[in-house]
């Protein structure tokens, strides 16, 4: 009798651990460090002695549990291997696979993008849904794709890499994955900040943004107290996420859209800006299409990685 | 024992048949007209008729019918009902229940642009791969996405509708859809003939293409002359589909992008003025995407829809 399953979230500073019931319940929740040495060799070891650990701690047994899921920062491919996961340290590692012979238990692995969205659609801001695109605004812009409850990984593990479609000519310095003019360059937290300067440069104008650090939440505080600069900031990100939403829309046409990463925090007026502009441009029978925030934040990984195996 | 399978596809004027094996040899291919006075009432029971008819004729058993797939020029819906086709004019029609009460047959319907797509994917030049995005060049751009040999019909029906994402700010000219500046409005036959206009308009250029009736047809011809004008204007269609292209690659990372449609057959030349812009915007992970021409025709529509109920 199943009624246990372990969602694992790998980062590149620690990994997040979860105990769910079968029935999407957080048990326990913790972390442990993430060793990148040695090319990550210690990785998957230390996850599996935490799972075996908590299992003796709960006096849980093997056949009680479902399996693991287990979400990495990088491409995974139909085999549950990853060929490349540069924040890991990793080489070609074959995660399902080792993670199964250290653990005996059942292991699926995905992408950790997609496994978040995995996680907003079962236990978050797209609960009871089928289908959905999922944003992550952090430092970068991630994305998941979700359809009849399976996420579009991809043919080459790149399903769902909105964060890198070109959006902007005008961009001259290359984007972290070597294009230029890329959505993740004016619509992440950091591309808010670069938005932001260059108004800023662009006038004299007075703003509340002028002479502070700057980011993404200093812009949607400015934003909140109704700063001019801070507003035409806000409108230009919304233009581009919200035109790249509608021709995203146009392929998937999911049932809903799920705003998540730092910058949501920001609240639903972030979504106002994106709203309006996904309005103007997507296809008629899409203009409808729900908008939410994301609501599990960084335990969204843990959640989608315990689906996986359910 | 199932042994055949029809695969139906309703057009404005004309309904294409086939009769299948279950392996996807085709039989027999016929049209009938389509009669669409009174609301298109007469549709469904003509298809019905001709089905059945086919079946006396070649002395088939309803009990060696897997089923009828039908494609449909409009969204359809997880119910199988298309809440209004233009083309047809039909309202809401429960294609699916009213056609299986007047077959006796098991039926599945779908949109006509997805239903080419999985005609391409089964038997066309997909043949083999488990995901593609089709895009059929017509008089306007209609689209199919399959991840793992399944259609993403979309949530509003809008799956794959890739002919009205928004490309291009300078269009003042509304698209059909309502919209300003869709894909179709410049990749089309229709949009490649705008752009050829544009292009003599702007210049007093020579070019085989003053004085005669333009059309993508015409354009492409004098590209393989060698027409410094008729280039220009490529390469202005292949910018705009292979940047499109470049971003519905980051949503669904296809194996494989299929080209068809009456302008597909300018042959593998228009490939290059694609493939060369896909190329340049593409995501790292996708650059070598690989592209074919469809190879169906006016086929690819029966054959997916046989497909749909195997």
């Amino acid at each position: 009798m199943k009624k246990y399953c372990f969602g694992i979230d790998v980062g590149g500073t620690s990994v997040k651990c979860g105990l769910f019931t079968t029935e999407g319940q957080a048990l326990d929740k913790w972390e442990i460090p993430t060793r990148i040495q040695e090319n990550g060799k210690y990785i998957l070891p230390d996850v599996a002695a935490a799972i075996l650990k908590k299992m003796e701690e709960k006096n849980i047994t093997a056949e009680e549990v479902a399996g693991v899921g287990i979400g990495v920062p990088g491409p995974v491919n139909d085999n549950g291997e990853v060929p490349v996961a540069v924040n890991l340290h990793w080489g070609h590692v074959c995660i399902e696979k080792d993670l199964e012979k250290l653990t005996g238990l059942k292991v699926k692995a995905g992408n950790d993008a997609n496994v978040a969205a995995l996680g907003e659609l079962w236990k978050g801001g797209a609960a009871g849904r089928r289908s959905m695109i999922m944003v992550t605004l952090g430092t970068g812009v991630g994305g998941g794709i979700i359809v009849n409850e399976k996420v579009i990984a991809g043919a080459h593990g790149a399903g769902g890499e909105i964060g890198h479609v070109h959006v902007e000519d005008a961009i001259t310095d290359p984007c972290n994955c070597g294009n230029y003019g890329c959505l993740e360059q004016v619509a992440s937290a950091t591309g808010i900040v670069r938005l932001a300067r260059e108004e800023l440069e662009k006038s004299q104008e007075p703003s509340s943004l002028r002479g502070r650090h700057i980011s993404a939440k200093t812009v949607f505080d400015a934003v909140k107290e109704g700063d001019a600069l801070a507003i035409r900031v806000a409108e230009r990100f919304g233009l581009y996420l919200g035109k790249a939403l509608s021709i995203f829309a146009a392929v998937a046409d999911p049932q809903v859209i799920v705003i998540g990463g730092g910058v949501s925090k920001a609240g639903p007026i972030l979504l106002d800006f994106i709203v309006k502009n996904f309005k103007k441009y997507a296809f008629t029978a899409c203009k409808e299409t729900e908008f939410v925030l994301a609501e599990l934040g960084n335990d969204a990984g843990i959640y989608g990685a315990a689906k996986m195996v359910l």
